[in-house]
C-alpha cells in the first residue's frame, strides 16, 4: 500500500487521455501536485491509502476545463457596452475606459473576480492577454489557478506602456521574474497583426524563442482584418506572421475565423495552437471559424470564452456546448463535432493548444493534479442511460451547467470544495468591484453627457475658438465661379494667396437637445483644373451652439469648433454618437484666400447639389478679434460684395444645413 | 390603502410592456391571480398594503420566460441518443422507444420533471406538443404552470392512437374537457406538414377554429422538407398549409428555418406566431431561421427550447442568449437583436406568438401574475453600470444564468421561493425517472445487441426462413443470357413462369462480430427489353449466418432472412447500423422462374460489374423442405446444368460479396 495525499473515488472518471479511457466506478490518486494513479475505484483502493478520501458518487471526475483565450481583468468592464459594432465597442468604449482606469490594482482585482468565476465553472487553467500582466500573474497565483499570462505589446500607447519598446522591456522582465513559477507560465502577447508593426511582431517572436515561452496573439478575427492585410501586405494574415517568425514560437492564435485551407496547413505545420471563441465570434458578428477543417487537419483547437466584456461571462460549459452545436449548424451536418470531441477540445486539446499538454489537460499518471468533479444527478442532468458509452460526454456537454461543478483542484490543491471557494473572498471582491464600477460609471456618464467629451474620448481633437465676420449671399442663378470672381481678382487691391476647388460631402448629426451642438462628418475631395479628384480628406467637426448677432448688415459669429481627423467610417460615428437625426449637404466649393487692402478674407463660391437649392452661394468670411476690427472688416466685406456685383437683397441668413432640415 | 395579497418590492422591475417601462426601485402588487399595480416601490407602498411583502433588493423582477416550443415529457429521453442525423435520431431511436414506452404515466412523469426544470429556469408558460396531452395538461396543472397543450395528430400510428381519426376524436374530447381551465389552454397539434395528409391538416384547422383554440405545428424545419413539399405539392410549405386553412387558426409555427420573404409575409398577414428554436436548429443542423427579417416584418417571434431530447435542456436563459448572439453572427451585424429585444422575444413576444398576449407575457395591470425574480448580484453578474439604461437587459441576456432565478410565481401562486420548488418533489421525480430509464436502457441494449432487433425496431419487417438447394457456376467468358438459356427453354420439359431483367446495386454492411450476420441494402432497377429502367425498388435484407453443407455437389443452404422495404436513404442505414465495413456489389441479372418436371427453379444469369470479376455467373436455386426432397432437386439441378452446357469444373462456392471482400 502506497500512501498518497488525496484520493477522489466513486465517480465516473473521464480521463480524456489518448485512449479516452473511462472508469465508471473510478478513482484518481494524488500525491503533492501530481496524479499518481487513475483506475477503477477497487484497483486504487487495493494499492493506495490516502490522507484524504473524497467520495464522488453521482459525480463525474474529469480534467479541469481549459479556457484558451480570455482577458481576465475585463470582468470589471462586463456589461459596460453591448450590442455595438467591434470598433465602436473597442475604440469608443473599451479603450478610453481602459486608458483611464486600467492600473495594477484594476488588473489584480479584475483577475481575482475572473478566477472566482472560472473556478466556479470548472476551469483550472486559462490563457490571458492583458496589461500589467505581472499583476494578473500575481492575482492568479494567489487564487491558485494555472495560467499562461501573455503581456500585451502593440503599436499604440497602452495603459501600462507609453511605447512598444517599454512593453517589450516590461515583458522581458516579467518573463524573467515568473518563468519558474509552478502555476504561472509567462508569455509575450503581440496584440494582433493589425495592431503591430513588422518590427514588433519580429521582436515578440524573438523574445518568445529566446525564453522558450508561449506567444499569444489574435489572428484573423474579422474579414476586414484579412482584407486590410491583403491590401497593405499583399497577403492574408497567416503568411505575414509566418514570414515574421511569429509561428516559429510556441504560438497560440486566438479566433482564426477567416483562415483558408492553405493557412490552416501552415498553422498545422508550425504546431500553432488555436483558441476557438464561438460566443465572442457570434456576439461581435465576426463569423464562424472553420474548426471542423482544423480538427480534421490535426490542429490542436481549444475553446476560449474571450474577455468577459465581449461574452459576457467566463462559462466554459456554455462555450463547449456552443462550439459543439455551432459546428453542426455551420456544416449542416449534425454528426460533426460530437460531444466527446467537444469536451476533448475543452480539456486536453486546449492544453495542447496552449503548449501545456505535457503537464495538464487529461487525467494521466505523471500529469499535474488539475481536475474537477461535476454533479450529474441534478434534475436537468436526468435521467441517465448506459446503452451508449458516449452518453456521459453528451450529458456534460449538452445538459450540464457550470453550476453543477462541485470540487475543483489545481496542482493538487483544493480551490473549491462543495461549491465553496477556498482561496478567494467573493463578497469582498464584489464590494470592491462595485465601488470601482461606480467610478467608471461616473466617468462615462460625464463623457456621454457631452458631445465634446465623447469626441475627445476617441482622440486627436484640435480646438478652434473663432470670432468671424461672415456674409452669405445667394445669386439668383447658377454662375461660373471663375468668371464670376474674375472682375474682383483683377482689382489691384486684391491679391490671391491660395485657390482651391473641392467637392464636399457633409453629414450633420443633430440631437434632440439642441444645446448639445452638432457634429459634422465632412469628406473633402480636392479637385484639379480638370475636375479630377487629387486628394480626399475626412474630418469630424464638433460645433457648439454659436452666438451670433447682426453687425452692420454682416453677421458676427462667435463659436467654438473642435476638429478631429475622421479616421473611421461614417458608420462608426453614427453608432458612436447615436444622433437623433442626420442631414446631408453636398456642394462644390471654389475657395480663394485673398488679401484685400492687406486683410485676409475667405471667398467661397458654392453650388449646392444636395439638398436641391438653386442658384450659386457666395460667402465672404474673415476672422476678427474686436468690435472695432469687426466694424472695419464688415465695411470691407461690403466693398468686396459691391465689386462682385452682389446686391444687398441677395443676402441670406441660413446656414446650408438649414436647407437640408427645412 | 387597498389591501392586496402580495407585493414584490425593491428590485429592478422590467415590465416588458409596450413602452418597455423600467422601475429601478420598483414593485408589483398582486391580488388573487392578477397584477393590480406596477410602479416605483414608493408609489406602490403609498397605495397598497399586502398580506405578503417580498423584498427583492438586488434582484430583477420580470415577467416569467415563455418557452414557445417543447415536448415536455421527453425529459425522460434526454441524452438517449445524440450527435445523430435527424432521421436516425427520430426514426432509429426516438420513435421506437416512444412506441414501446410512451403511455399516460410516462407523460405525467416526464412533464412533471420538465416543469421542475422549467420553473427553476424562470419559465412560467410553455407550448407543448406530445401524446396523451390530457396527462401532460394534468401534470402541468398540478405543477401550477401555465401551458398551451397541443395534442399531436399525424398520419402514422402514434403511442396514443392507432389512426389519425382516433387522435382527432381524442383531441376534441381533450379540448372540451380542458377549455375553461385557469392554467391550461388545450390545442390541436398536427405534427408537421410532411407527416400529415391534406385531410388531416384541414381537419385540425377546422377543429382549432370550431373551438377557438391554438393550433401548434412544426413548419419548414429542414431544407429537405421544403424540397419535398415543392416536389410533391409544387409549392413550399407555407403556401400549402395556408391553402388548407391551417393559418386561419390561432397558429403557432415552430422552427420556420427555411421560409422565404413571401412566406414570411403570409405568416405575418395571418398573425401566425413563430417559435424560434436556435439550439435545436443548430444541434440537428437544420440551419438558422431568418428571425431578423421576421421581426422586421412585425411577426411575433418567440423562443423555444424544443424537446429536451434534442437540446438537451429546458433552459430559456441559454436559449435567449443564443438567439441574441446567433442573429448577429448570421447577419454579420453585431447591432442586430440587442439584448432588450431578445428578452422581449423571451417574454411578451413569446406570449403573443402563443396567442396568449392578452393575459400574460409582461407585467401590466390586469394581466395574470406570472413573474420571476433573478439575482443579479452574483459574481458572474458583476459589476453593474448605470450609464446605459439597457445594461440591465444585457446583464440578464448575456451574463445571467437560469440558476440565478430566485422566486417564481404563476397565476398569483408561488411555485418557487428562494430556489426551493413548492409544487413538485424533485427527489421523488428523479428516483422514478431513473427507474424508468433503466427499463428503456435495457430495451435499447437488447435491441442494439442484435442487428435483427435493430432492423425490427425501424419497422416493416417480413421474415423468410429458407432451406435452399443452390448451385453457382462461373462461365469462363461473358455470354449473352438470352442466347445462353435458349436451348434450355426450348426443352419441352421446361416451362417459363416469369422472366425479369434487373440491374442490382447491393451494399453489404458487415460487422466485426461475424455471428451478428449482415445487412444488405439493395436497389433493384427493373429493365425492359430496351434496357430502360421501368421501376426501382429498395430493400433491406438482414441475413443471419447461414448453415450450409455440400450435398450431391450442390449446396444445401439453411438460412433466415428478414426483409424490409428500404424507405430511407442508404446513408440513414449506415448511420443507424454503424457497420464495421461496407462492400459494394453491382450486377445485371436475367432471372427466369421456370418449372422443370413440375418443380419451381430460379435461374439467374448474372454479369458482375463491381467488383471486377470476368465471366458470366449462372445460379440455379430451388426451395426445399426435406433431405429426400433436396436429393431429388439436386439431381434435377444437375440435369438443368447439363442442358445449359455447364460443366462441373465451372462450379464456384463463393458468394458475390466474397469477391468484393477478397
Amino acid at each position: 500500500m502506497e500512501r498518497v495525499d488525496k484520493i477522489l473515488s466513486g465517480g465516473i472518471v473521464l480521463t480524456m487521455n489518448a485512449a479516452m479511457d473511462v472508469y465508471v466506478n473510478g478513482a484518481v490518486a494524488v500525491k503533492k501536485d501530481v496524479i499518481v494513479a487513475v483506475g477503477t475505484a477497487d484497483a486504487i483502493a487495493d494499492h493506495y491509502i490516502a490522507d484524504e478520501l473524497v467520495l464522488c458518487d453521482g459525480q463525474v471526475i474529469m480534467p479541469g476545463l481549459v479556457n484558451t483565450h480570455t482577458h481576465a481583468a475585463m470582468t470589471l468592464l462586463r456589461g459596460l457596452a453591448d450590442d455595438l459594432r467591434l470598433d465602436v465597442w473597442l475604440i469608443g468604449y473599451m479603450m478610453p475606459t481602459e486608458q483611464s482606469f486600467v492600473n495594477p490594482h484594476f488588473c489584480r482585482l479584475g483577475t481575482k473576480i475572473a478566477c472566482a468565476e472560472m473556478i466556479r465553472s470548472g476551469i483550472t487553467m486559462f490563457a490571458d492577454m492583458y496589461y500589467f500582466e505581472a499583476d494578473v500573474a500575481a492575482a492568479t497565483a494567489e487564487a491558485g489557478m494555472r495560467a499562461v499570462c501573455g503581456q500585451t505589446v502593440l503599436k499604440f500607447p497602452a495603459p501600462d506602456a507609453a511605447s512598444y519598446e517599454d512593453s517589450l522591456q516590461y515583458t522581458r522582465q516579467f518573463i524573467q521574474d515568473w518563468k519558474d513559477h509552478p502555476l504561472i507560465v509567462p508569455a509575450v502577447a503581440p496584440h494582433a497583426p493589425y495592431t503591430c508593426t513588422d518590427d514588433i511582431l519580429s521582436a515578440c517572436a524573438d523574445l518568445a524563442k529566446t525564453f522558450d515561452v508561449p506567444l499569444l496573439i489574435h489572428v484573423s478575427e474579422t474579414r476586414q482584418e484579412v482584407e486590410d492585410s491583403r491590401t497593405e501586405f499583399q497577403m492574408p494574415v497567416v503568411p505575414r506572421i509566418k514570414k515574421l517568425g511569429v509561428l516559429d514560437a510556441k504560438t497560440l492564435a486566438a479566433h482564426c475565423v477567416h483562415v483558408d485551407s492553405g493557412e490552416i496547413r501552415t498553422l498545422f505545420n508550425h504546431r500553432t495552437g488555436i483558441a476557438h471563441c464561438p460566443t465572442s465570434n457570434l456576439k461581435l458578428a465576426s463569423g464562424i471559424a472553420p474548426i471542423n477543417e482544423m480538427l480534421g487537419r490535426g490542429l490542436n483547437v481549444g475553446i476560449g470564452t474571450d474577455g468577459p466584456a465581449s461574452n459576457n461571462d467566463l462559462d466554459m460549459f456554455e462555450e463547449v456546448r456552443l462550439a459543439a452545436i455551432l459546428a453542426k449548424g455551420a456544416t449542416l451536418d449534425p454528426t460533426v463535432l460530437p460531444a466527446k470531441q467537444a469536451l476533448l477540445m475543452g480539456t486536453r486539446l486546449g492544453a495542447q493548444a496552449m503548449h501545456m499538454g505535457e503537464i495538464t489537460g487529461s487525467l494521466e499518471v505523471g500529469k499535474r493534479a488539475d481536475m474537477v468533479t461535476v454533479d450529474i444527478h441534478t434534475l436537468h442532468n436526468s435521467p441517465k442511460f448506459s446503452r451508449d458509452e458516449d452518453a456521459v460526454y453528451s450529458q456534460i456537454v449538452y445538459a450540464a451547467k457550470s453550476t453543477d461543478v462541485v470540487h475543483v483542484m489545481v496542482n493538487g490543491v483544493w480551490l473549491m470544495r462543495d461549491k465553496v471557494l477556498l482561496t478567494l473572498d467573493e463578497a469582498a471582491l464584489l464590494a470592491e468591484a462595485n465601488l470601482l464600477a461606480r467610478e467608471i460609471d461616473a466617468f462615462l456618464i460625464a463623457r456621454e453627457g457631452s458631445l465634446l467629451n465623447k469626441l475627445i474620448a476617441i482622440g486627436g481633437v484640435a480646438q478652434t475658438e473663432s470670432f468671424e465676420i461672415q456674409v452669405k449671399s445667394r445669386l439668383p442663378q447658377t454662375v461660373n465661379a471663375e468668371a464670376f470672381v474674375a472682375p474682383l481678382l483683377a482689382d489691384e487691391r486684391v491679391q490671391v494667396v491660395r485657390k482651391s476647388h473641392y467637392r464636399q460631402y457633409d453629414t450633420y448629426f443633430t440631437f434632440l437637445d439642441e444645446t448639445q451642438g452638432r457634429v459634422r462628418y465632412r469628406e473633402d475631395d480636392a479637385l484639379n483644373a480638370e475636375g479630377d479628384v487629387t486628394g480626399v480628406r475626412m474630418r469630424l467637426t464638433y460645433t457648439a451652439p454659436s452666438k451670433e448677432r447682426e453687425f452692420d448688415r454682416a453677421v458676427l459669429l462667435s463659436r467654438s469648433q473642435f476638429i478631429a481627423p475622421a479616421t473611421r467610417p461614417l458608420r462608426f460615428y453614427r453608432e458612436y454618437f447615436r444622433p437623433n437625426a442626420e442631414h446631408e449637404v453636398q456642394k462644390t466649393r471654389h475657395r480663394w484666400h485673398i488679401l484685400y487692402k492687406g486683410v485676409l478674407f475667405y471667398l467661397n463660391v458654392d453650388d449646392i447639389i444636395v439638398p436641391q437649392v438653386s442658384g450659386t452661394f457666395v460667402e465672404i468670411k474673415s476672422q476678427t478679434w474686436s468690435k472695432h476690427d469687426a466694424e472695419y472688416k464688415a465695411s470691407l466685406v461690403s466693398e468686396l460684395l459691391t465689386l462682385l456685383g452682389v446686391t444687398e437683397d441677395m443676402r441670406v441668413h441660413k446656414e446650408y444645413i438649414e436647407f437640408a432640415t427645412a
